[in-house]
């Protein structure tokens, strides 16, 4: 068993600064960096893509597009942090699947996958997390089970300067960065 | 009962040009006319609205939102015709309604709907349309149940201008659309 | 409009005695009783319902299964408070719909309908009233979008004798129930 | 890597002596016999499992649940296959799950899985597979994402003695036994 680093992609769904999913991101960073996780992260930047259409890529992958593609193709895993937006996955987030999802080769296929998200009720995004569940088994990704991370009242979980600062939240994370190492050396037997 | 049309917005989820979702839209809208329903369509145009960021908004609505916003707000009913992409709703029409149902005051509260959807494929739809009508009851809105418009093998369907010739989709469409007006003054009592 | 009160048949998806759905349900009664809210209501009785099997079916509907769908019938407008077990609803429950959709003509379609649950957790039974959501296009019921009771929690919210104490929750129950009354007139004409 | 055979638990959610759905197990089975496939077939029998009641279970497990759950444990992996009543799981088949998912320790844990279903209509059992789906992430089971089976058309496919004529039909039945195979040996490093 390699004991290189797992390269793994984090992918925000929001798009606002102080987005409360961008923060939980950074702080799975810096619990995996504390921890000392064999992971290594890169972030996606998602906010040059277009607005899809199939006429503009007959032409030509955008190449905000063609970034976000080779990003997923170089990650070993990849970690959706997303918002729910009206009961499902932002619109932001599912324009940059749906971009990165089209011929040539889609680089989704494959990838063990964990899923977090944070809101500021009681749901922790879970309408969000099972829609995107079903997204992947078109693209043929591999989710993490358990544990779920369901982060709520998120507005009373991080300190002014953006830190994780519950205790529990932290924990759950830290449990499923480890899931996803388990679960990326278990199907990729690498 | 008034005897005034009932406007109706339609909402394609597909920017392309040669789309078949646009196509069905422009389809429901010639069977209307001929079968002389009471119905008058707007269409709405999606394309120029930019990707949602909560920082934007917060400065004000971007132009294409708020003339989205007033179609809505002006329609007795909506006709969502939705692509399905990756298992859900594309991106595209996703970000649409992320926007529009910002404060202030959403306008799809209360609004009767149905839904139409073409695809290539044997579902016609139907994965996309079941996440759209969870996103309704976070909206507010109220689906018309029946008939489901699923149209599948959307490349035969069609002749080379874009007329829908299959007679068994014309008259699923005719049905959803009588179904939308009653449906319409049965809950707004128009 | 009439003054008669509404016939609304109560349908727990629970059949432990010191259910704590069952215990909403009851709850629900209470509520409308003490404010004096325009509700008659029956309890479905769903335990003697055997498992479906058409064969079963072919030689006549079982007589516990004939009295669920009689008193379906004779609703105005249906409550369902169910538990979520597996993310999804209940077999049992799922078993009693199955029975009473079949041939000959099915009662729910076009009834006003309520979603009620409770759970230990913090999901509230959110993934299982999706899913019964799903279930009521096929059937054609029409459910009341807001507020949606998700009761969280709920060892911690009924006294010993399983009366609900909790204000927070007496409300939104209360707050649907109301709901329920202004969508079934407005639907029903009522 | 073992050669000896992978013991397989298929699992038919109809009651009905004349079930496609149970027809499609059996056809799966002939296939696999056919074709060599290194796979050793047990049919769980879920008859006999009473309506899910925490107040019996609390007493003991009925002798037919615990029969259920130890089939489940001696296998490497499961092949359910599903109708779909009403846009969802059969209750029947839920109500297994439900016994079979109750402590002590539940079976379900781990296990690589495949999905099939037939409808007379042209869904295919779709609605119901993604309930499924979402079902098995409460369980832990890690469900093949592709073929995907879904059996249009059922009274048409199979012969009076109930053999599966259909060729496309086979065909993908066959990939995804093997898709299994891959999967189960993938996850398991069996």
């Amino acid at each position: 068993m390699s004991t290189a680093p797992l390269r793994v992609l984090g992918i925000s769904g929001s798009l606002r600064k102080g987005s409360f999913n961008t923060a939980l991101l950074r702080a799975a960073i810096e619990i995996a960096t504390n921890e000392n996780l064999p992971l290594q992260f890169d972030v996606a930047e998602i906010r040059d893509i277009p607005l899809y259409d199939e006429d503009v890529r007959a032409s030509g992958l955008p190449a905000a597009v063609q970034r976000f593609r080779d990003a997923i193709s170089a990650a070993d895993a990849l970690l959706f942090v997303t918002p729910e937006y009206n009961y499902s996955v932002p619109g932001v987030l599912k324009n940059a699947i749906d971009w990165a999802s089209r011929p040539p080769a889609q680089p989704f296929a494959n990838k063990p996958v964990a899923i977090m998200g944070a809101s500021g009720g009681m749901g922790g995004t879970m309408r969000a997390q099972y829609h995107l569940r079903q997204i992947s088994v078109f693209l043929d990704m591999h989710i993490v089970n358990k544990p779920e991370v369901f982060v709520r009242n998120a507005q009373n979980i991080f300190d002014p300067h953006g830190k994780l600062t519950d205790e529990a939240t932290r924990k759950v994370v830290l449990e499923q960065l480890r899931a996803l190492i388990d679960w990326t050396r278990r199907i990729a037997h690498v």
